[in-house]
């Protein structure tokens, strides 16, 4: 059945997160949590919304597809202007239900060159893109009936392939070797699967480690996590190096010797500044430090990477695949951390996931702010099926923050992702969570100050 | 003398050029030239704008200050978002007229914590915070009676350093590096500011190249430019091997052998292909290839550095310092191409044309466009009387277009860029172009297209 794509609706939905300073690091220590965020709603009857049930008070006659990019306030207007720009890309046309429709997509969204200009492939524009495929992805997955990673590991490696664009790739990856890569895991994608629903996706959570906490918060929550059943936390560091010392000791203290203990310094760093830093933090046996430096600085995470004993992770603000490519060629990273809404969405996501499983680097997703645990989790599913086909060493980001937003929450169980079942990308905000957090209309706003006020 | 910012304008202003494949590449099929443009209106009587006389007619009863971003059309109103939310910054607040004052707006611009994640320091909110740097500049410059490249060819090595920001740069430049590097050229620079204001400052053009031109247009444009005094011309290349094979020995045929003929893929090519093709094209002696492959791929530039023999240039999509840095760190080119609106503006420029004078790498700024000529000769020739010191192997892109929309038009004397002598930045357009180009409201566009039919 042929569905058309009747509205493409746009949202500024922000959540005043900064008034408690969850969510604060070195380098932002007072984010509001943000969505810019778009429906693409269908006609037709069809519906496939499984146990989310329908999409909101004034849906469309047919199924819908919600994305959204994360941003931390001021600024996602911008974001929001952005994606309104691809409208014409959706709006009347038909909508992509096959690899071969949502890889045609992802190229015109990515490859116009006008609005190209404005990356190139990067920042803000590419974002949008980047909400807008995964929109497509989440309305394509509940029309297929199924949750995003299993509606993935459902394609063959070949429609997998015609997904990616190889672009700037093939120094270090061609079709034909993300092919093999992807057949060679062809045979145990019904066992994983099962062993997946069965046991859930490892991991780990942040909750903790925010810089804005105190330490007696930092200490209970850091016996709270391993309570919870998690075996690795993070502590966010780099404001200050005394009291990153005496924070990692208490929750190493805390948690005791055999939880992992990682650390993000949020890119506060120059090298040698991280490559000192580190050293003095090495003795308290940090498990990873993530984003040392600038994200754009591939040759200088390999200088942080050989320069001290700490493991590197990083690509939470990674640009787009050209990049991750550069830090896998460079040996740059221990780590590639995914992000569902920076680069353009789950083609340019599996064009990483292709890349990483090349280079033989774990793939452990960054999560947290709105939604992205709910996405991100697919991803990290999807690659352990049909990708890498293994999770030794892997571990997805957990924060408990602002889940109860969604129709379709992340579900942690044992310090494990649970599999999701519902159709879809997790994506659908509640239409009350939509409607109260609009900025700057919404009633939480409101409540709040005038737009003159937020404007800075 | 104080003054105050009291208006903080942003216009959406778009040129029909698709309409002639004049700027058509082998990325950029069709683009309008289009600027998102900002205006400070100032308080107080004090008057310096010089020969370009009043600021237009609905001007403030102070000097103004005029910068904007080049776009290629789609999405110019996402950059003028971008821009607006910058706002609270300047409205209501003193004019910056000293190096501290302008090295402190920079920062805040860059270093909003939530604006910087819709980047971070790259694409559309990075590129806005250079168009409301640059009009800062054109402000102080004007209010300092002088054009930009001698405002800032005045101020003390000191002065200079304080615009820039290091962070992520001090593994390959300290500002101990930086204040060295312009100690060693102050003695010069009297005597190389009369010899810029006798002699100008070196161009080529890329008028004749094209990629829509037919040969014939091909042929006549490159022997008027030869005419014209150039002596480097620039051809698009990258649509198909044997039409570039034809049109680079056509070139060649029409200018003879002593002068440059450079070639420009516009990041068309993966890196096996770009070193296969610059192998097919090394015969007829291109002077460069510019953007072989992706902007952000420093090791794929430095790949195709290494594997065929025609240096390589690139830098006019590079999206800030520390991807210049890699660059230069890791010998990926032979030329430096800074943008004027691309990167956070002067200030950001400052830092890679230090940087570039720490590598020994030329610096030839990319121009064309709406207004880059008129913005970027000012950095070229500061570089030239007071960082880099030469003019040797340096030259500034000279494309013929759009220039009478501006007060103070670039001016090329036998091909080389004269010295402008209004103070300011040269940017401030003719007050009927801004309005006769307007999107989607003005004369032009309305006489072309509903808003809808442009909306893609």
């Amino acid at each position: 059945m042929s569905q058309t794509v009747t509205r493409f609706e746009v949202h500024d939905i922000r959540f005043p997160t900064s008034e408690q300073l969850d969510g604060s690091d070195a380098m932002n220590p007072d984010p509001d949590y943000s969505a810019a965020y778009v429906v693409l709603r269908t006609d037709g009857n069809e519906r496939a919304d499984g146990p989310g049930g329908a999409d909101g008070p004034d849906g469309g006659t047919g199924p819908e597809g919600h994305g959204f990019c994360f941003t931390i306030g001021r600024g996602n207007e911008v974001m929001a202007a952005a994606i309104s720009t691809l409208r014409p890309y959706l709006l009347g046309r038909p909508v992509p239900r096959t690899a071969a429709a949502l890889g045609e997509l992802y190229r015109e969204l990515t490859h116009d060159s006008q609005l190209r200009w404005l990356g190139p492939e990067k920042g803000v524009m590419h974002m949008a893109a980047g909400a807008v495929v995964n929109a497509a992805w989440d309305l394509a997955a509940k029309l297929a009936g199924e949750p995003v990673w299993r509606f993935l590991a459902g394609m063959t490696p070949e429609e997998l392939v015609s997904l990616v664009d190889f672009r700037h790739l093939t120094d270090a990856l061609t079709p034909d070797e993300a092919l093999a890569l992807l057949r060679a895991a062809e045979p145990g994608r019904a066992e994983r699967t099962e062993r997946l629903l069965a046991e859930g996706y490892p991991a780990y959570t942040t909750s903790p480690g925010w810089l804005g906490y105190d330490d007696d918060t930092l200490v209970r929550l850091a016996r709270q996590a391993v309570a919870d059943g998690f075996t690795q936390i993070k502590l966010k560091v780099g404001g200050d190096l005394r009291d990153d010392v005496r924070r990692l000791s208490l929750a190493r203290e805390a948690v005791g010797p055999d939880i992992r203990v990682a650390v993000d310094a949020n890119q506060r760093w120059d090298v040698a500044e991280a490559v000192e830093w580190m050293r003095a933090l090495a003795p308290y046996d940090p498990y990873w430090i993530e984003e040392p430096t600038s994200p754009d600085d591939v040759l200088g995470h390999a200088a942080v990477r050989a320069g001290q004993p700490v493991k590197v992770a990083t690509g939470e603000h990674i640009a787009n695949r050209v990049v991750f490519k550069q830090l896998l060629q460079a040996g740059a990273t221990d780590f590639v951390q995914i992000d569902a809404t920076r680069v353009a969405g789950v083609n340019e996501n599996l064009a990483v996931l292709l890349l990483a499983a090349k280079y033989g680097v774990p793939v452990c997703p960054h999560a947290g702010g709105v939604g992205l645990c709910e996405l991100v989790q697919h991803l990290a599913m999807f690659d352990y099926v049909a990708v890498s086909g293994t999770w030794e060493d892997r571990v997805v980001e957990y924060v408990d923050h602002l889940h109860e937003h969604f129709a379709d929450p992340a579900v942690i169980v044992s310090g494990r992702y649970a599999a999701p079942h519902a159709p879809g990308f997790s994506a659908r905000m509640l239409p009350a969570s939509l409607a109260d957090h609009r900025y700057p209309q919404g009633p939480v706003w409101r409540a709040r100050h005038t737009p003159e006020e937020t404007g800075r």
